[in-house]
């Protein structure tokens, strides 16, 4: 391609709004271009990089996770989503319109629903499964704050693969295959990836894996081992860590006691600070009780105090209380994670709850809420207790009376849980429990995401299918998400300098740009017989052809970031000048050697990200 | 590919909503699957035909038109339509949507606006122009009735090429070489194209181009000359004719006479009928006046008859009379084309008159309006007046008072027209202007489009450039559209048999199948090898290794329409079945000859659509 037959725009200053730099390179280069809030164009410098990353997705997808790409369309009827019980749960977040016969439309921001209905149509017996679709299509969804270019967009691009299986074995394996595949695709477009098992939030259902790259913007905090052969990484929703011994303020272990429980007046200890001054102790030996309202918990809790005032709901799909509450107990100087609580409680949110309803559970205000007087369950981090066993001694705890705490407290002794769970937030500093190593944490952005959906879509839209045994069987599902736009800005957002972008060979917009100084008599001459050579290398090469003065060139092709530069100026011949993007200098090399140079480049810099 | 890691889901019978060919073969076929009312998902069998022909559509424009594909977003703002003034003026088949901030969105049902509003934001000077660029994306039009599957759905998939342009001249270019794409584009995918000069209807602008093909559930009718040298070709909006001459019943052609004009009593003379009967006399010999209310006419009527009694607007884009009215002549045998007719009069739209009105500008009533007494500008018709000379003679007319017509009607003498224009409606048995071949007529699907789009967004979206005389300049543009889910749809229809689709090679899901009698001992061996061999050799290979009756698989896969089939069976080893879908006859082939065969095959096929 010439540039006098090419779309270049580049600008020397971004728009102020952009702030990362993705987004401004994207803009500067000429990569992308705003249409609107949250709405991006890709110009043609830019189709060409995200086709390659497309069809990058598709091979993988294709060779190693045995996937088949299909087309549903974008807009799709509102009736899928109120078969599913989704058209309410998803929210603001997604645009819905009426057609002229007034049915409600979706514009997809998923594509669970299209897929399942799809599929369920053809489905007859257990020989047509596994069914592994996917789809790389326009989404979309309708965020607060759009932000950061196509790194979080209204409009956007996603690869979303869905399996339906016949069995829990079968899903297995289709969701290692796509892992292998992302692992491959990631590796191919340079990206360093962390896999982290995460929480899988609203989506419900069980086992799932997000792939993550580092960022300063990203959504996501991340704990990891930094330990390369643990590799422990996860989203600090769902993260463990090992336990830690609780210890007073001169770091000694504190034996059992015997002594009986003892109330201290406190008339103006509130907080944990206001503790460790009165005390004059570690938080470590104090025992935090929390008062949680507790949403949609399907746990059984007739044997749980209070639980008389609460009303368990009948449901086919499982009954629940849509109201409760709990009293967790943590170790001071930890805090409560609620994803993990939630989770414990098999509750849809767990929020803390108001001051009423704290006099109400707890008999005292908040900062004097007791463990041995809550009217709720206790449930009890490992920190407290673990395995029937005290973790911490001669504790002190809020005494459940305004105005005072109480001494001498000893778990299990004085207290017993009703859960004892796994509840603390792991944060930087904590161990990791697989190693022992040091966990730091990361910000985080996701770029894929795999996930079990079990029977969430086939059981609420009636999928089944005759099983070997002859009887009518509900498949169970997988989904699969790249986000492929970010992906691209993330390719960005890790590869660039002061100069540009400096992309990777897989998905250069051009492999490689000749720069003739002045595009006229023997520079002309050498610059055109280079491109046809590499042309008919089948190289992508980019020849710049315009009648700029050099500066402004080497300016917009190191802003557009093309991997290898090949400058042909007078002063050099019959040596023109060799320079990959991301090497500080140049090489003097034969023109007549110089394509055969390229083509090994080329060559070697797709074999570096393909091994 | 083999059978049994692929998505074959073919059905016996449609399903009874679908009526045409296409819509059939591509539900049996699992091409596509409903997904809703106008609503369409494409299967992974159709997908790859799908992709192929986007990608014919990619090299077409990109090496014959110089076109360069971007990517703008499906949904737009409504701002930008209100820019363009298309927000009311789309009506109830654009589809709408508001977001979370109460914004207007638009799910595109064209992209003019976001075109223009793109490559305005990065225009500066006439060094930058022509930009052409195009997409390939997701649309959605609200239509009324969706139906014929995806010829006619909600959404659907267009190319959309803009070019802006800094002249005519330069549009001109841009719009020629869109054409030659389009030539190549539906040679390659094996189809008959009549290209069309089409009214340009409510798009406005003028020069455009319609590339139909012959469908019996056409849309559009077609004028089409025989004479293959001739190639006339045109919209019934627009068809033109040679003019014929005018005679009596006794088809002799009548002088011109001296008798004055006589009033005749013709109580109760109505119709063209009525008169023929009546008088004794062929239609050919009446001249038939008819009222019409003309809207929005951008002529200066300040001469005309009856322009006292209408306002012109004063208005930058141009004056113009929102209400007018005209009398338009033509000889009676003859329809008013008003198409033709609007374009004459530069109106936005032209309606026959109610009672009232023909009152008021004829002073008779519908059936008696006269060319004498008209109150109101002549518009006449080539069958009446051509070139300042009378076409017809001693002709019958409305007398202009009810109950009477006139005799000794000469044309020129008796009324001279206001306009003289080509406005009757030609058709089937009319004689072609170029060449004298006498008209036949179709009904046609229009496929693709080209377009002069002149000013009309450049000025209501306010871009300018700076033209080389240093002034700035308003950009002209044209624009360019290709239904290719149409497209897909109409190569199945023209490329069937009762057994089903026929594909040419260029779009085939698969170019080469092997079916195995039986997936087992020598057969397989030899399906194997032969796999292999063409695999290697580049050849989109299908084997059908599912454990089926032979006859299941042979209706398979002519029912999908893989061009060539590979036959292995034991009773014909060590030879195999060669077989082309559009042959009736098999041929015995030696197994070791067969890969090379196939080979040459597909390249012969492709050639030759490449021809």
């Amino acid at each position: 391609m010439k540039a006098s037959k090419f779309y270049i725009s580049t600008l020397r200053e971004a728009p102020s709004e952009a702030v990362i730099a993705s987004h401004k390179l994207m803009l500067r280069a000429g990569i992308t271009r705003k249409l609107g809030n949250g709405l991006y164009t890709y110009l043609p410098m830019g189709v060409r990089s995200l086709y390659k990353l497309e069809n990058i997705i598709r091979e993988e997808l294709e060779e190693t996770a045995g996937a088949l790409e299909f087309k549903p369309t974008v807009i799709v009827p509102g009736d899928l989503w109120k078969e599913s019980g989704r058209w309410e749960t998803m929210g603001a977040q997604m645009l819905k319109a009426k057609n002229r016969a007034e049915q409600d439309m979706v514009v997809s921001p998923t594509a669970e629903e299209a897929y399942t209905a799809i599929v369920r149509d053809g489905l007859d017996s257990y020989k047509q499964l596994p069914v592994n679709f996917y789809q790389i299509n326009t989404k979309y969804r309708d965020e607060i704050r759009p932000r950061y270019g196509v790194m979080r967009g209204r409009e956007f691009i996603m690869m979303d693969g869905y399996t339906m299986n016949a069995d829990d074995a079968s899903l297995d394996e289709s969701y290692n295959a796509y892992e292998e595949a992302y692992f491959r695709i990631f590796k191919r477009l340079g990206l360093k990836i962390i896999p982290v098992k995460a929480d899988s939030g609203a989506m419900g259902g069980s086992g799932s894996e997000e792939f993550m790259v580092e960022s300063p913007i990203g959504d996501d905090t991340l704990i990891i081992c930094p330990n390369e052969k643990c590799g422990y990484a996860a989203n600090v929703e769902k993260a463990e860590c090992a336990a830690d011994e609780s210890v007073n303020k001169k770091g000694e272990k504190v034996p059992a006691t015997t002594l009986p429980l003892e109330d201290v007046a406190t008339p103006n200890v509130f907080s944990i600070e206001d503790m460790e001054k009165f005390f004059d102790e570690s938080p470590k030996m104090f025992v935090k009780a929390l008062i949680y309202r507790v949403i949609n918990s399907s746990l059984d809790l007739s044997k749980a105090t209070g639980s008389d005032k609460w009303q368990q709901v009948k449901d086919p799909a499982g009954d629940y209380y849509p109201l409760s509450y709990a009293c967790v107990l943590i170790r001071a100087d930890l805090d409560v994670n609620e994803a993990k609580l939630a989770a414990t409680l098999k509750a849809s949110e767990v929020v803390l709850a108001e001051a009423d309803e704290v006099l109400e559970y707890a008999g005292a205000p908040h900062g004097f809420v007791g463990p041995m007087t809550a009217k709720c369950p206790l449930i009890v981090d490992y920190s407290v207790i673990k395995d029937g066993e005290a973790q911490m001694h001669d504790a002190i705890a809020g005494a459940g009376k305004e105005g005072f705490h109480v001494k001498h407290v000893e778990p299990m002794r004085d207290f017993v849980p009703f859960i004892n769970a796994d509840l603390r937030t792991a944060k930087e500093g904590d161990k990791c429990a697989c190693c022992g190593g040091t966990f730091y944490t990361r910000k985080g952005n996701e770029l894929g995401h795999i996930f079990k959906l079990g029977h969430k879509y086939t059981k609420s839209m009636h999928v089944t299918f005759l099983g070997q045994n002859g009887k009518p069987t509900e498949p169970t599902m997988g989904c699969y998400g790249i986000g492929v736009d970010r992906t691209l800005a993330s390719i960005i957002e890790t590869n660039n300098d002061e100069k540009g972008i400096i992309w990777p060979m897989s998905v250069a917009p051009f492999q490689v740009c000749i720069v003739p100084i002045k595009y006229d008599g023997q520079m002309k001459e050498v610059a055109d017989k280079l491109y046809e050579e590499l042309k008919s290398a089948g190289i992508e090469v980019f020849l710049d052809d315009r009648n700029e003065r050099p500066g402004v060139k080497f300016a917009d092709m190191e802003l557009i970031g093309i991997p290898l530069r090949i400058t042909v100026g007078d002063k050099n011949l019959p040596n023109v000048e060799f320079k990959p993007r991301a090497a500080s200098e140049a090489e003097l090399v034969p023109a007549t050697e110089a394509g055969a140079k390229a083509v090994q480049f080329v060559k070697d810099e797709l074999a570096k990200l393909k091994a």
